[in-house]
């Protein structure tokens, strides 16, 4: 039944479907959403409109932007079923587990019955992520029940609120607009790619986006700006970074936050979010993160050619704005749930189930002993 | 970045890794768990002697074997935050989105914190999946919270047990067990996929399992049987299905049950679960449900060359039983857990992350409108 062996473990460089949303290292055209580049989108628009151009294919005019932000902002009240489930998860769950569970009864609750229904259930998810992280956390760490429908302008806005019980400043929105937007979508990951698995049984959103979370737990996959802040905070300046990271790279060691399954040379969305993190070092006063981060990103150059990729200065720019480390991977949820979704509805369109072959290397065939005689 | 594109939609036909637990239309071999043909397991052993090889890779022995029922037996029980949350969820839910929030929300409360524990989450998860769904069912269609620590020899029986409040039959006990066998394990199906997937980023078992599930839901997977079960029930005799069925034949419409991705000309299960059937059918004094089903067999093969699947027998089976429809595919779950989390081992066990690549057909680069040009 086999007709050919793919080449690479782990399907790499194998094309394993179509997509018009998205080009990862493309010659000549990098990282874009449908056509857009992500420098020119992290500078010029907002988290919603990435948002609305990943789930109705066009950036929203003006009149339409209004529109869905509203919408976004009647969508953030949590069902009481779904704060009984939030409220009945430990303290020391890890958080990707939360929104896990969180999007999974969410489904119960609001089922997408109809592929047509798929661009509201995007909404609610889109909307509601912020709610579902931050009153678990909330009531388990801080023994309160928040109240998750504030009026905050935008999705990040709404985060860091809730979490902190007021309203951000405008360098921290901004911040949070331009992460949201940087991990929005990146083609066949992991994650995604289980999400269109997930899709191609026809099943429905929720479970999508369920399985999607737990690919996206990996640590692998999302959780390596968590582990970026672990390794950073080790350091208490610049010059002990380089001489822990020079030993690190002599045994050997993992270094997560470096290099790319995809690009080779650079990851685009570096350089804007260690901007970023830079603004932020100075806003808050940092002497130390900023620094050992940068040092770090020489020597893994200098030592291995390896670049940051995304998550690396994303772990100290969250860590300015007081996010837990543990908060960092739910935060990357609430942003490529549009990825996610998107490719949902793109599988959708043009579906054959996802059933590869595997090759066959375990017993021969053998009669089954009695069990006396095992 | 991408080497070659694949031949076919869904990656159908190509190896997309190697696997030692099964073969599923291998030329000589039909349908094997480990070397061992399934005709040859679903007439000797109890499901959970299959369990045991798919999670310790041999049969157990006789010792073995009272150990590991003895274990699985002690596993039953519900812990008081996951009763929260089944009886939480509506009773209109899908049984699905309640077997995958039940498992993901168990991911919290007993979290596989190394790999090293697997085994001991899977035979978890062998043993209460039952009472998840079990629970839930009673809670919300009958208003009683069930006991589910029951006493009975399997997994099968403990079910039905559960379900109907009563041990039951040894017929319809060996029946169950025929059928948890049959499901147990099917190579990189749709629900597996999704599974290593997820296990490719060193994500947590229950992550993997409650995106199989996700995966299973869906109506080209595991709804078959739900599927073949609405379709058998619309039919008071034989004639009429036969009648009935041309006519859906001849307006194009969509028959479930059978036919199937990898196998050609017959579903090695079907002659098995056919049999089971016809016993079942004659011990509850059934003369509809299963001649019906034979006629379909008849009249599908005769016009379409098209074989019954595993699922198709399993409807009458199941119906004979007293499981109400909606269940069908968490039993499927209950089974095919095992193959699941015997996948995401081997996985693990020889890991690369899994990360195709996907052709690009969306907009050439773009430069972002300004809002107000929109």
């Amino acid at each position: 039944m086999v007709d050919k062996a793919l080449g690479g473990a782990g399907l790499r460089g194998q094309e394993a479907g179509q997509t018009a949303l998205c080009t990862v290292g493309k010659t000549g055209s990098g990282l874009t959403y449908c056509g857009y580049d992500i420098s020119e989108l992290a500078d010029k628009v907002q988290f919603e409109e990435v948002a609305f151009l990943l789930s109705r294919g066009e950036l929203p005019t003006a009149g339409e932007l209004i529109e869905y932000k509203a919408k976004l902002k009647s969508l953030r009240g949590l069902p009481a079923a779904l704060k009984t489930v939030l409220e009945a998860i430990p303290k020391d769950a890890h958080p990707m587990d939360v929104m896990r569970t969180g999007c999974s009864m969410l489904g119960n609750l609001e089922m997408e019955a109809d592929f047509d229904q798929a661009n509201d259930a995007i909404d609610r998810m889109v909307a509601i992520f912020p709610s579902i992280i931050c009153y678990w956390y909330r009531f388990s760490h801080d023994g309160v029940r928040i109240d998750v429908e504030t009026d905050d302008d935008s999705v990040g806005a709404h985060f860091l609120h809730l979490l902190h019980d007021k309203a951000p400043s405008q360098l921290f929105a901004d911040v949070m607009n331009v992460s949201l937007i940087l991990y929005a979508e990146h083609e066949f990951n992991a994650s995604t790619f289980t999400a269109r698995v997930c899709a191609s049984t026809l099943s429905d959103i929720h479970s999508c986006v369920t399985g999607a979370i737990g690919s996206l737990r990996g640590p692998l996959h999302g959780g390596a700006n968590e582990a970026a802040m672990e390794l950073i905070e080790r350091f208490s300046n610049a010059d002990e970074a380089e001489q822990e990271l020079m030993g690190m790279l002599e045994r050997k060691e993992k270094i997560m936050g470096f290099g790319h399954a995809i690009y080779r040379e650079s990851d685009p969305r570096n350089v804007i979010i260690k901007k970023w993190s830079e603004r932020l070092a100075q806003e808050v006063g940092d002497d130390v993160l900023y620094p050992v981060s940068v040092r770090c990103e020489e020597v893994m150059w200098r030592e291995k050619k390896l670049f940051c990729n995304a998550d690396f200065f994303h772990a100290s720019a969250y860590h300015f704005m007081g996010i837990p480390t543990k908060l960092f991977t739910p935060i990357f949820v609430m942003s490529r749930v549009t990825g996610w979704t998107a490719h949902v509805k793109e599988q959708r369109a043009n579906n054959r189930i996802i059933r590869p072959s595997a090759g066959y290397i375990g017993p021969e065939a053998r009669p089954v002993p009695e069990l006396s005689e095992r």
